[in-house]
């Protein structure tokens, strides 16, 4: 596995430990970027925004949702850029009809929940969310070859439950109600949504995205059985269908189940390059578990790091980063010989994405501390 | 380890099942139980409920707990009740003020957010909660022996979450931030929690309670190595103090971390009798880990199913019960020589507590399914 090489228009990529790690290369850091780290907790996002008039004003604009996805790396040293977009585009493309209220989560103005509304479904039409891939063009020209650019999507399961819910839920009634009566039309509404997701993700990655990461939100709440059967099976369906490579360069795909750590056993057989970690699981039992061994099969580790750490001092985040760091050891280093030679690697993460409510500096802190203590790691 | 024996003024035992599943000692049926059994599904509830005025008001009345307690025991025949009450009472009677608006959660009138506050915190005079314990009294006379009756607390780190937030939060924001920036102050805060659930725990055993359950709902928000040290550790030092046994029979203790199923092994080493699971664990593999061998030490498993397959038809509610009495597997049947030998055994609830929506019926096929199915699981 050679690094990534540049066979297409945009610049040559000067930061690739991002890329190295996900294939399980050594670096000479651990490579840190922050789910949702173009987002409300910084004041030029919200003075963007403010703007935009709306989320989605945002998100469906080009050169708005290319200045809020560079804004946190004119702060931070980040590893990785991520689209600024919504995990739930595919749906509101399939006309349910997607916006954002002030202080709350996503809402669709329709939602599913009978047989008609299943029936109604559709793959729809990639031209609806050519907004998204004009971004992901537009960034990577903005980036110009600074660090990779991640695109993404929500999960087949993560995308049913907003669409039968309608919104966020504390329980999941709705669509767990459709999933124990009426299995047949969930799984209705989960092939479908694969195959969307799959055209979406491969859509992005034609338009310049240099990895792609499926946000199975909500796999967590789901029951043991459950759980492969109606999350990660979709999952599976969307990267059987995604292209591995382009402009002769590897795509890594990053599948990151909330809550989902019971079953990181069945998630290491996914085909795919990363596995995200939420910060329950304790990440030398998740290395040991699916990290692989050096010169063999095995999948790089991102996270997990509790975004409400954010909110103590400079000296208490940077202890546990320190934690974090040592919890995965020290990551894979190749010899001088064969320096493409894989091994466990580990991308320091969030366990989720970044609350609005974190102060900025502590962003610099952690991402500070990750790039000294990683480094210090690996002389150790 | 004899059955429970009647040492005490109360009527005899008639229904043994549920304290002889907790001891690991074979039962003819899984004994089932349902987590917040006495609710708000229940129209016999709302009744009540509407007499009394408040949720406070009838969970301070003997007359009216005694009331909720017993009516889901004459629409079903459940193997055990549960005391009706809250799991905030004791930072109530610290004089935190607690109470529940219409169609929300709880919510305390001062938190607890700083030094003074934290300062001001004391294990509280259980006189205060004598409302509890002559409800525990009271529901041991009105049950007459038909099933036994369990008693219960919040776990200290549980309590600690929403004395800090003052109310539910979706993500812990508030302790969350005093655990990392303070963990002086929270273990503070952990220790008074842990001594006065302790002393709460114990009066109810000596006010009737046959069992009593520690419910750690918020265990599953922290991250690996937190759990262990802000929840794990002082769920043990209450399980330090309980009283063993009351007039000459033994008390099992039940322990429930909504979200544990990833620290399983660790909780294994508690000193309790039972584990209570969610539905994202897998009830094979849990035995296997935590649920010992016939003769030797292990854990009786409480749980699993997924509130939601409530909402489901008769069909449907009854296939799953069947995969989950058949996750479990056969359990332990004692040698007729030795009907008290010790083994895997397994108490049929909920993953969490029942939901307001749920259609009364549903139930009624639930613990009808759980009897027959592991009676006809017995004789294969």
């Amino acid at each position: 596995m050679t690094p990534p090489a540049q066979h297409d228009s945009f610049a040559p990529l000067q930061n690739t430990s991002f890329l190295r790690a996900c294939m399980r290369q050594a670096t000479d850091h651990t490579p840190v970027w922050l789910m949702r780290q173009a987002g409300r907790y910084l004041p030029e996002y919200r003075a963007t925004r403010a703007r935009a008039g709306s989320f989605m004003g945002l998100a469906t604009n080009t050169d708005y949702a290319t200045e809020v996805t560079l804004q946190p790396l004119e702060r931070y040293p980040l590893d990785a850029a991520i689209l600024f977009s919504d995990i739930l585009t595919v749906p509101d493309a399939m006309g349910l009809g997607l916006s954002f209220a002030i202080g709350e989560g996503p809402r669709f103005a329709r939602s599913v929940r009978d047989e008609a509304a299943v029936n109604a479904l559709a793959v729809p039409d990639m031209d609806k969310l050519r907004y998204v891939f004009d971004a992901v063009t537009s960034i990577r020209h903005a980036l110009n070859g600074r660090v990779p650019l991640i695109g993404f999507s929500g999960s087949p399961w993560t995308l049913a439950c907003y669409m039968v819910e309608g919104a966020g839920s504390d329980d999941y009634r709705q669509v767990k109600t459709m999933m124990y009566a009426r299995p047949d039309l969930m799984h209705r509404i989960l092939a479908i949504n694969a195959d969307a997701v799959a055209n979406y993700l491969n859509a992005q990655i034609e338009a310049g995205a240099q990895a792609v990461m499926i946000f199975d939100s909500w796999g967590g709440v789901l029951a043991d059985a459950n759980f492969q059967q109606f999350s990660l099976a979709y999952t599976a369906r969307v990267l059987k269908q995604l292209k591995r490579e382009h402009a002769g360069v590897v795509i890594p795909r990053i599948v990151f189940t909330k809550g989902g750590g019971l079953w990181l056993d069945e998630m290491g057989q996914l085909d795919c390059e990363v596995l995200g970690l939420d910060w329950t699981v304790n990440l030398a039992r998740a290395r040991a578990a699916v990290g692989g061994m050096p010169g063999g099969p095995g999948k790089a580790l991102q996270g997990n790091i509790d975004p409400n750490v954010l909110f103590a001092g400079p000296q208490q985040i940077e202890a546990e980063v320190e934690r974090t760091l040592r919890s995965f050891g020290t990551p894979h280093q190749a010899p001088a010989d064969d320096p493409d030679r894989v091994g466990p690697t580990h991308i320091f993460n969030l366990g989720h994405g970044i609350s609005q409510h974190t102060p900025p500096e502590s962003v610099a802190t952690l991402v500070d501390a990750v790039h000294a203590g990683s480094r210090r790691l690996r002389k150790t």
